[in-house]
């Protein structure tokens, strides 16, 4: 979208509103190949979700699953429809209007992330919120494509007056400094970042455990496996409920379709493994909506069973809300 | 989104742009509870391609489909997670970009249609384009919900430096005066429609033949059935290939999962169901990506063949193009 384009290039306001006043001077516009802004709002009972993407990662496949071979990789892509020599993960945060407050559901890659992502604060304020705006920041686990987003890497908070709520046993984990003397060298660069997010607000930062309400209408679930303390988090209001799967599921065409796999991403195989058939299942027997981190924009639908297997079935967008 | 629900407001332009400013006006702003707008652009080839959705509408399920069963009705529905006491209907139509050309494939509603519609202008001129740049208008048939958007109730052409085309079998029997005399008087009300919307370009319209370019890589294919001149288009530029089977199949939760069903909407039902198993083997067997008008917003995946039967695969949001 034009407007959205200049905004994010810090043209001035009459240069960004012009296109806008009249036909005459739309027609005087360059050629729009903007892509609309990745946000999308909806309804969970009283509560009200948008879904804020903050971009996508392309990714080679070699390395990506460590217990199937590359040729059943490419043929889920294929029957997915997508490119087989590639992976495209997007990143999709939500955002709750919940009990009069604003509450994150993760935050993105902030200015940390690979250069197809940051896209986060623009989709974020072109759906009507500011930062300052929020009351709590929740974090599903401490990868920096969640909690990045919240503190920029020259040091700034950037929600000033969130109090950040993160789950106990992933705190323990990534906080223990004998964990991180004997992590490799690539998981040193992960105990650091989450150090460098989350150290300067060791002292106010809420702990949660599993089985609790963390916001209004948001209860965190075990879904431990992807990382020490991943959470899941089931969201109810009145009749409305959705399972936020977090990193449960990568990919669904490849992760949901195929429960079994294991993803690099995940820091216990066979603990992430057990986890996602766990909440697949009751997603699926329940017919509760879903959100995944890593689904396709808009990042939200059902889990339809079939035989042995599932498929991530999108919701139908709703122009209106 | 606040600006587009300003906008359409008719905001003046200092209140539409103040919320963007800065951070201390934005938090003056009032709580957003709009929707994004509703376009998205994605390429064929060369080709931009961008669709524009123009609201939804609702019915009730009693005679919809004449050859199935209202329970099994309620359970497609049900299957795909939709409600199962009613049809929403979305109605995306394609703005391109092809050879220097600004080409419609269909108009959506205009100010004709229910009241859950007419949102496809605010959303067109969002994604940065204007009426009066649009080269050339194709309609797939002549149901008010694609045509009307050319011209407005009270007479104004929309598109006004456009060529309207048009299907030469569909406006052979609209415009044939026996028929629309012999009509019921419902079919009278779309009989007199497109001569409102027609009647007055009668001498300039261009009447295209089926597999002939209709603009720029844009090629017409028979899909008779749903309407007498009912019209498909093969969209080429280069490698890229797309099916746009307008009105072929309504939502696809019911018609491409169950090919065989009747739906209310088909003029000659026997005659659709034919021509959409034949156009849905074609993208299935060639994978091509295909666009319907009614599939939920963007409305663009790929026909995977299942059995006998068929499911369309959503292609996965790209937010940045």
């Amino acid at each position: 979208m034009i407007l959205n384009r200049r905004l994010a290039l810090g043209a001035t306001l009459a240069a960004t509103a012009a296109p806008f006043i009249s036909s005459t001077q739309a027609q005087q516009a360059p050629v729009p190949v903007g892509q609309v802004t990745s946000y999308y709002r909806y309804r969970v009972g009283d509560i009200e979700v948008t879904a804020v993407n903050d971009g996508t990662f392309s990714r080679p496949l070699d390395g990506l699953i460590s217990n199937a071979p590359l040729p059943e990789v490419k043929k889920a892509l294929i029957d997915a429809f997508l490119p087989d020599d590639k992976l495209t993960i997007p990143f999709t945060s939500l955002v709750l209007r919940t009990g009069g407050k604003l509450v994150l559901i993760d935050a993105g890659n902030g200015n940390n992330g690979p250069a197809t992502t940051g896209a986060w604060m623009r989709n974020f304020r072109a759906a009507g919120f500011d930062p300052a705006e929020v009351d709590q920041v929740v974090f599903s686990h401490f990868h920096s494509d969640h909690i990045s987003g919240s503190r920029l890497k020259d040091g700034t908070a950037v929600f000033p007056r969130a109090e950040l709520a993160v789950p106990a046993a992933e705190w323990a984990f990534w906080m223990d400094d004998a964990r991180m003397a004997a992590a490799s060298e690539a998981m040193k660069g992960a105990f650091a970042n989450v150090r460098r997010v989350l150290g300067p607000v060791a002292g106010t930062v809420k702990r949660f455990e599993w089985d609790r309400e963390v916001a209004p209408g948001v209860t965190a679930i075990n879904a431990v496996g992807h990382t020490p303390g991943h959470t899941a988090f089931a969201i109810t209001s009145g009749a409305g409920r959705m399972l936020v799967l977090s990193d449960t599921a990568n990919h669904p065409a490849l992760f949901v379709r195929n429960p079994d796999w294991s993803g690099v991403f995940d820091m216990d195989g066979d603990q992430a493994r057990s986890t996602r058939r766990r909440l697949l299942d009751m997603a699926a027997a329940d017919r509760m909506q879903v959100a995944f981190y890593h689904a396709p924009f808009p990042a939200t639908g059902f889990i339809a069973r079939e035989g042995n297997t599932f498929r991530m079935v999108p919701v139908d967008w709703q122009p209106a809300i």
